[in-house]
């Protein structure tokens, strides 16, 4: 890796460079007219978070940043999909062998834009995740600011009229105004870790699905190849008929078949720990789950909690918390919005809801 | 597939989405400021084989689109990379745990849009093969046209003047004429099929080795995400320290490991065929493999093609040969610089060469 754990810039040759060496830089990459971003990325990128509470500032700009990811995928889809009509279109006029097998790549192609573009669905639900974090930090803001405002108005009050009534009310205030932000940060805590997890699960699980299937349709690509005479034939000599229609159906069925197949549990890429890795990863866990199973007794402590949870209002109802442009706003709706649209069938496919409430 | 052999629109749902249904669309697709397409691709891909030769027209389409597909994939690299950063620069405001596997997340992520990168490199290869078929077929338009001409002429003077002498002298050129077609005809043929079958290869293996190792990230982010300790936590309580820095250290490191070795041999993803596309591809191939054996002596014709590939020329320099727009002449400049920066250790990478020639 490039940037690896110690950020070291040189990396060696992998085992595969070594077999077939990379090749030279893209000419692609080279001679842009209009330089190397798109205008609306750069302006999303920028103008994210710019509004809004401060604390979740910067998960803003990553969600941001992930829909620029994902414009971007979606284009490659489509382009790929693009790429495919053409690839037929143009092997129509050649040999029979080579319009046949063109013609099924194309179908292949055209599969992985297909691919490409529900991974981008998927990807969807990793960012709404995300979002889910931002939105609990964005949250969490007014509730800081307020016990702070409270004990700058109790010190500049001791300071002016240190006798003022006011002072044991603001002083009241502000044992409710901790209390309120105590929870509001354990629920950031919980909120932000379980997320988190589910979030990169969701990515991940995604990316194993569209890795593994692309890699599929490349594995049947080269079979279909092998349908192609390539036997070099001399002027005026002509190729002997093609007749294996059946063949290059029978690979796109095969290749059909293990795609529709493909379960995660079958999943064929491994990604293996060394033993180190493992040992360590497994005392991470077991502290873990030695720490939830210690066994304090919560049930005192409970009792206070679940009384003021009722009292903690969202970010947007708060008094004093201020709504930032337009476009920000949209997007916290939009959050709200989806899981209406996932329970057509009644299925909860995101944990929303239990993870709102406090551990019991 | 969508688009199968029998094009049918509907279809049935894959193993996996009925473990786990699919997501809505993703809200990334709705709601564009701007429309789908960039301008400049839009550009690019209506503008191809606007010039230049007929029968390379449609491939000169391809060449841009797969232009445009990698500058979408390059974007989506870039963009994979910002995420990262971005990813690592939250978490490090966030307690130690999130923070360090944010961080070491985000160098997973950097790398999927390196590897992104280099893919775009090897892709590139793939275009300029399929380029190298275009070129061809730029260059064989020319001596179809010239018997065309010759032909067109020989009528119309037989027609005008039955007894004018440049009869007999266009006869002799077309014989030439139709000498040098047949020639490049089966050049056509041959290189064609050559370069189809090396570039798709190219772009199979290149795809394969992207997805595999795409995977292996996958993999390895998951065991990261198991070092969040997601207990809940009570407000005022505090999480037990996080000491786990050698755990990710040491995932990063079986990761870059795993990279490192992946060598196209031992690739997981496998693509079986069935029996019945084994026998049918196999009937195919021997076939093909008898034809190549089937010994005719091709001895005495080949004295006269070698003589006469002397005098077959590149279209650039065919005297009736017209060159497109600027930026085509640029494209096909591109072409020929490139293997020069190949041969740098005098590796022979691209078997340009060796295809220019006929089969002896």
């Amino acid at each position: 890796m490039h940037r690896t754990y110690s950020l070291r810039q040189s990396r060696a040759p992998t085992a595969s460079e070594i077999e077939n060496p990379p090749p030279p830089v893209s000419s692609t990459k080279a001679n842009r007219l209009f330089g190397k971003t798109s205008f609306g990325h750069a302006f999303r990128k920028q103008t994210a978070g710019a509004f809004g509470p401060d604390l979740a500032k910067k998960l803003s700009q990553l969600v941001k940043m992930e829909k620029n990811v994902m414009r971007s995928m979606e284009t490659v889809g489509r382009e790929r999909m693009e790429v495919a009509q053409q690839l037929s279109h143009w092997g129509e006029n050649c040999d029979d062998d080579v319009s046949d097998v063109t013609d099924k790549l194309g179908v292949l192609i055209y599969e992985l834009g297909q691919l490409e573009d529900s991974f981008v669905d998927r990807y969807d639900q990793y960012r709404v995740t995300i979002k889910s974090i931002r939105n609990i930090e964005a949250s969490v803001q007014p509730s800081r600011d307020r016990k702070q405002k409270i004990t700058d108005q109790i010190a500049q009050l001791k300071y002016k009229e240190p006798n003022s009534p006011r002072i044991v009310v603001l002083e009241q205030e502000l044992v409710r105004a901790e209390a309120e932000s105590l929870v509001a940060e354990a629920q950031l805590s919980n909120i932000t870790r379980e997320k988190l997890k589910s979030a990169f699960t969701y990515q991940f699980d995604a990316l194993r699905e569209h890795c593994e299937k692309m890699a599929i349709i490349a594995g049947y690509g080269k079979h279909l190849l092998e349908l192609v005479d390539d036997t070099p034939v001399t002027p005026g000599e002509t190729r002997p008929a093609y007749d294996s229609y059946d063949a290059s159906k029978a690979i796109i069925q095969d290749c059909e078949d293990s795609l529709m197949t493909w379960v995660p549990s079958h999943a064929a890429v491994s990604s293996k720990l060394s033993t180190r890795a493992r040992t360590l990863s497994q005392r991470r866990r077991n502290n873990i789950s030695k720490n939830r199973g210690e066994g304090i007794d919560l049930a005192g402590q409970d009792q206070p909690m679940r009384g003021d949870r009722d009292s903690w209002v969202p970010a947007q109802q708060h008094p004093d918390y201020q709504q930032g442009e337009e476009e920000e706003e949209e997007d916290y709706e939009e959050t709200e919005a989806i899981p209406q649209q996932h329970h057509p069938n009644g299925e909860p496919r995101r944990d929303d809801e239990k993870m709102q409430q406090l551990p019991a």
